[in-house]
């Protein structure tokens, strides 16, 4: 089969590999119909993280269930499942109390890389999420990105507590972001302002269910977002980058006893422990636990209440791997969508 | 009058000082019933914190309000009173919100001192509460730990959500980790495991609702506590130190998705912006908003349902207040309460 490796930062290729099997009892392997390029993928690809030797590439994926493992109960064969980047039992306390994350059985959520035609799930029964009938083209962007962006800006809205009543200020404008947006949206927030300065995102934003745009940063985006808050910061805020100034921007923009979800995957990041002391502010984040959502994002889609597959901005087959990492590295593409 | 003033890193001084009268048409002048001396004290004491030239001690107090300014329409002359470190309007959106001490009014609660026979009480509407009847003596020491320790005490409590069917563990033996562990207890929290080395700090944890000790620090208490709870961690934890090591004890104490509340007021702590992300926690904490619980706590204690008070043990005169500081440095006393 056809599959994602980077070598090295910047040298993605895509080459023959060996097609996956059933290694665990408790595994599935799939067919993957769509996989994409995270903005986590770009961090190793941008040098700024280790790529440990070569790599198998892809942690989103939606596709067919090919093949069981004797354990597996809840799944079958033919099955058109949606996973996420981290396996988990489901059964655990963690898993129970939601954090599937964290589940103390977790492993990679596709170890033998999603980027590529097949790809071994393990924990299967915990891990995938059957759609019940097959999606329509137009569904699998959208039960694609409910795999990691949609379910990440969806725990980070959760996060930040966000609802009826509520002003959410969203840091970062890649997809997470944006989704997160829709996320607020989708919970009652009454008042959604992006933070972004790019024309695209701005109307995605918007047709997303921003209500307001700032394009500031830092100390000048914080003295936005109070002036359209009576001084006081928003309610809530969701941080969807991962930088030092991304955090004190969510953070300061936050109002005392406010909510500050936070998913952007940490880079360099310290936090002054006074600071956050007299910000009042609660914090609360890190790797979403997607599987706490997929049910519900699931219904939503295949309901056709929402399409956060809008969030792809580029289809490319999966032999052009290479200038996907290219585009999302250069920000002419939001997301891509990789189509084995 | 006679009151505390601190000149240096341990040089506390009693003095003469002048009587403070009604600056503001919203202060009240309170006659102190019984103040105290705070753990937060130490830290200019200890030499840990600046002292801006000779200040005016004490941020804890009650008594009797002996004037009020013509726009004071809540508090009368005669009222026995509890007030709190930080005076708020009670009106504004922060503090509806229950974040009185972030009042955007705020300002220092008893900024003449509370470590002398009057103080002056500014925004006195929002800021003190009237315990309706007069307290009996037995009752005094109580209220006066309504005033900070138990009302902080009780915010660290619920900012770490502690409630039936939780794990709790209580980091600090101080006033303020003892008081968690009794509204811990109050919340209804089926397990409460102080982190204490001293004897008679364990018996006072137990007295308050203690179901376990640890006698471990750093790492090693932290292995304590997984071992204790399936490996998981505390489902919440309790800060009340404010150093690196017992913050980085808190958050690696609670199990992931679990609810840490701090409360120490926070000195050279930098929390990496990884660990905590891949930590999954909650985080809230900061100065507690002790006004949003003064009404609960006082008519508990009024009732004669709690007993917080107990954690006064050793009573002293206000003149020797230089003795106050000396024994709660020195630990050998765990609070001081002083009777001018």
């Amino acid at each position: 089969m056809r599959g994602v490796i980077m070598y090295a930062p910047g040298d993605v290729r895509v080459e023959e590999r060996e097609r996956p099997g059933i290694v665990e009892p408790t595994d599935a392997v799939i067919r993957v119909a769509a996989a994409c390029v995270c903005g986590s993928d770009l961090w190793p690809y941008r040098g700024l993280q280790p790529v440990d030797g070569p790599s198998p590439m892809g942690h989103e994926y939606v596709g067919v269930v090919e093949e069981i493992g004797p354990e597996v109960r809840n799944i079958k064969v033919g099955d058109f499942v949606v996973g996420s980047f981290l396996a988990s039992d489901n059964t655990c306390e963690i898993c129970q109390a939601g954090y599937q994350t964290h589940c103390i059985n977790r492993q990679p959520g596709a170890a033998t890389g999603a980027q590529s035609e097949y790809a071994r799930i393990p924990l299967a029964d915990g891990t995938l999420v059957a759609t019940g009938t097959q999606p329509t083209p137009e569904q699998i962007p959208s039960l694609l990105a409910a795999s990691d962006v949609l379910g990440t800006g969806w725990f980070a809205a959760v996060a930040a507590e966000a609802g009826p009543g509520k002003t959410v200020a969203v840091v970062g404008d890649g997809a997470v972001g944006l989704l997160g947006i829709l996320a607020a949206s989708r919970l009652g927030a009454e008042r959604i302002i992006a933070m972004s300065r790019h024309a695209d995102r701005q109307a995605l934003a918007t047709k997303f269910g921003a209500t307001d745009i700032v394009e500031e940063r830092g100390a000048e985006g914080v003295a936005k977002i109070k002036e359209l808050t009576n001084g006081l910061g928003a309610h809530s805020v969701i941080e969807a980058v991962g930088t030092q100034e991304s955090m004190m921007q969510a953070i300061h923009a936050t109002r005392p006893g406010g909510h500050v979800g936070f998913v952007g995957v940490s880079h360099g990041v310290s936090l002054d422990g006074a600071k956050l002391f007299f910000s009042g502010v609660h914090l609360h984040g890190g790797p979403a636990p997607v599987r706490r959502f997929l049910p519900e994002l699931i219904e939503l889609i295949m309901n056709g209440e929402i399409n956060p597959g809008e969030v792809f901005d580029l289809t490319l087959p999966l032999e052009q791997a290479a200038e996907a990492y290219r585009a999302m590295d250069e920000r002419r593409a939001i997301k891509v969508l990789l189509t084995p």
